[in-house]
């Protein structure tokens, strides 16, 4: 096993605690998604910036960026003041009661927002900002069902897992929840039989039309989408597809939800990645980099065709921490630093001059590598057993011992990825330098070999 | 307009921020359960203990604890530390990696927790608590439907506000979400035409098998149940109630899901109140008072049995800040200043000798009282036309004018109340001071002369 030699950046007593930490996680602590009796969770002992250090003190670079949320990075001294500075203030007032924070952090979103988003309903996360979203467009039209598409994730509880079109949904999706699907726009694995980013736009817009015709335009209340999927594979719409989205969903009368709560705040280069194709959603769901995870929230940006629907009706929805004072001033610092250190830019720049081109580059090498693709700090490395068949080195919502093993290396090597079935994300925080960002290049581009050894 | 002569303590600089952040609430925040429209909402410039002060700088004393949730009061010195000392150490960190803040607080939760309710999973808040909870019991039993109790509250998305018997369900309720519902135990509006506690006792619980059977056990996934249902009017069940709904809930293999997310944490005077009748549920959904609402924490405490069910097998649930370290430590500073200070008890100190025998005497003095009852810090007092009929001063699910003007008398008074429907709820933190308290129901007295004047 090696180590980076940088043992003494932890200290024994916080591995110690570390230990005891790990002991009475595997006796107490329930885990998302995964068997409880198999799983072995890493020990995180410390976090900085762009850096985590595991259970043996060893430091790791964060491409994951955690749950694709630490957009700043982990402890950022701005953000950490204003937390401590509100929970010094006011930690927290019940939802319906004027708050200073919760004012400006709406403010602030509503500002960064596209189009006439000037409304902004808080809940913790994301899941619950996707529940409230489509309840929004339920009321808004009278119809019920949601178009959403397949390779797609929106959340964990009832209705965002029913509208996820991920294989984590199956086992709750009993067939009830007012979901109709479509197949998106995927060019590298196109469900249209296309040959070029511009013939998948066509069909996918084509298949998306067929869609809501054969549904019926009339009982679609709303179509939800994520800007960039992302746990689904990072893969950028090509070009065209978002207006087209956007043009089909208004002639149909459909309230389009853009889902931001990956690809927004700054993840793909632009404030939200709808930005990048001048789309202006009726909804628009977001969470993580709203304040980078530091405190939960989440929320809903709402356009002012469907806040007239609730100024005279009530909204039958709510939340206890709805528009929690600390974590709006979490977003507000958030925010306020993300601006003043130019992070977005900085992500773009990164995007165009480092992690574009640098994983060109170790897809030319590896030939394990099928496709590299992505923008600003967002990019999928999607493995493949043969580039002819593109075979996925792990199966759709599965996993696969040469994926583990890869996994693995990319580990030792010194960089903690975020992984998905066949697919390695690289999705560093928006803030990381160009050194440390080649670094972790070069230490995913040897890690890679493992990979090789699996294709041919 | 009475003020309490106490303007002072907020400075003229506050009072402007909190004119401002009205101005900017107005514009940009889309706010729970209301028309946007027309809602006014209250400025909150400070909060200390067992006071908030509004927005022209007059000292409240807070009777509703928020939303039911600041147990512990406003800004408890000990928990602001601890969520500044974790802030400095590390906010966030992905669910999936051992972190000691969470270890510890699922390790303090399992204690606390009745019966074998040993493992924790972590949530935001009450609904999604609420909605995994459900998820686990339908995996568990490998059925669907869901028993729950009409006149409750469980949560605002999707699942959670379907399990909800309160009309602000109905706005959402098309019928598809696998519920059946029951009439709970309420003696003062039996549902059963019983004339003691007693009868109630027996009638509702052969009102709870006959749904069962007419239902088919075998397709009964859960039952969820609030211990004391708390929003929908704190109506502490009669003796032998919750005994014989756990014995029915086992005689059937339906899962029992107790809600403790206002009920729990001491807020009934004991750790969680399923312990008044020393129940021991299978599932216990929780939120609230584990942080005091602080900082936005929930979860699901899971017995060994239904923790079995996913020890091989994968919990297909999850969300991006299950077990959120700054949350978890401040959940663990909470219950060590809820243990240290003697909270739970001194809130059941203060229902036997405070609330109890002083809102007794208030419901002799007002015709206009129907019934007050509760347990420790947790009180209803029941507003009616008419003694004898027992007619409601508002109706159910709605408002009256009669009922906002008793509300605003409180507050004139310089109460803050929880008002719900024909309810005022008396719910201060625990601590709340003995001296605090007797003021607050001199003022909740005085005010009730306004319920009077509607009441033959
Ligand atoms: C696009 C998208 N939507 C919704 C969610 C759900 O967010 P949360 O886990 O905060 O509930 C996620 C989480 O990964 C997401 O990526
Ligand atoms: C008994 C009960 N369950 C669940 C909830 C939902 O909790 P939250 O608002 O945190 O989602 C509440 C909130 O008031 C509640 O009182």
């Amino acid at each position: 096993m090696s180590t980076t030699g940088t043992e003494t950046e932890v200290s024994p007593e916080l591995l110690e605690e570390g230990r005891r930490a790990y002991a009475l996680d595997r006796e107490h602590v329930f885990h998302s998604w995964v068997a409880q009796g198999s799983f072995d969770p890493m020990v995180v002992t410390r976090a900085e910036g762009s850096h985590v250090w595991d259970g043996e003190g060893r430091r790791l670079i964060d491409f994951s960026s955690q749950m694709v949320n630490t957009n700043i990075g982990h402890q950022h001294p701005r953000v950490v003041e204003a937390i401590q500075e509100q929970a010094r203030t006011l930690c927290t007032i019940a939802p319906a009661h004027v708050n200073p924070a919760r004012s400006e952090a709406a403010r602030l979103i509503a500002e960064l927002a596209p189009g006439d988003l000037n409304h902004v309903f808080f809940t913790n996360a994301g899941a619950d900002a996707v529940e409230h979203a489509i309840r929004m467009a339920r009321l808004h039209t009278g119809r019920r069902k949601v178009l959403s598409a397949y390779r797609s994730y929106h959340g964990g509880t009832e209705l965002a897992v029913n509208v996820t079109g991920d294989p984590r949904r199956f086992a709750n999706d009993v067939g009830d929840a007012g979901v109709a699907r479509f197949m998106p726009a995927y060019p590298y694995r196109s469900y249209f039989h296309s040959s070029s980013p511009g013939e998948e736009t066509e069909r996918a817009l084509r298949h998306l039309e067929d869609t809501i015709l054969l549904e019926g335009p009339d009982t679609l209340a709303a179509l939800i989408l994520e800007s960039i999927p992302g746990t689904a594979g990072i893969y950028v719409p090509p070009p065209g597809y978002m207006a087209g989205v956007r043009a089909l969903t208004r002639k149909y009368g459909i309230v389009y939800i853009a889902d931001e709560v990956m690809a927004g705040f700054g993840r793909s280069g632009r404030w939200f990645s709808v930005d990048h194709w001048d789309v202006e959603p009726d909804l628009m769901t977001f969470a993580k980099g709203v304040t980078s995870g530091y405190v939960p929230l989440g929320g809903v940006a709402i356009s002012e065709a469907i806040y007239e629907t609730f100024r005279e009706r009530p909204y039958p929805g709510g939340l206890t921490y709805s528009g929690h004072p600390l974590a709006c001033a979490t977003a507000v610092a958030t925010i306020g630093a993300m601006r003043d250190e130019g992070m977005v830019e900085h992500a773009a720049w990164l995007g165009e001059n480092v992690f574009g081109p640098g994983l060109a580059e170790i897809a030319e090498r590896h030939r394990s590598v099928g496709e590299t693709r992505g923008l600003g700090c967002f990019w999928a490395v999607e493995l493949v057993k043969n580039r002819e068949t593109r075979e996925p080195l792990a199966p759709y919502g599965g996993s696969s011992s040469a994926m583990g093993e890869v996994v693995g290396a990319v580990k030792a090597g010194g960089v903690l990825p975020f992984a998905n079935y066949n697919r390695i994300h690289v999705a560093p925080p928006l803030n990381i330098s160009e050194e440390v960002a080649r670094r972790g290049l070069e230490i995913l581009d040897a890690a890679l070999e493992v990979a090789d050894r699996h294709a041919d």
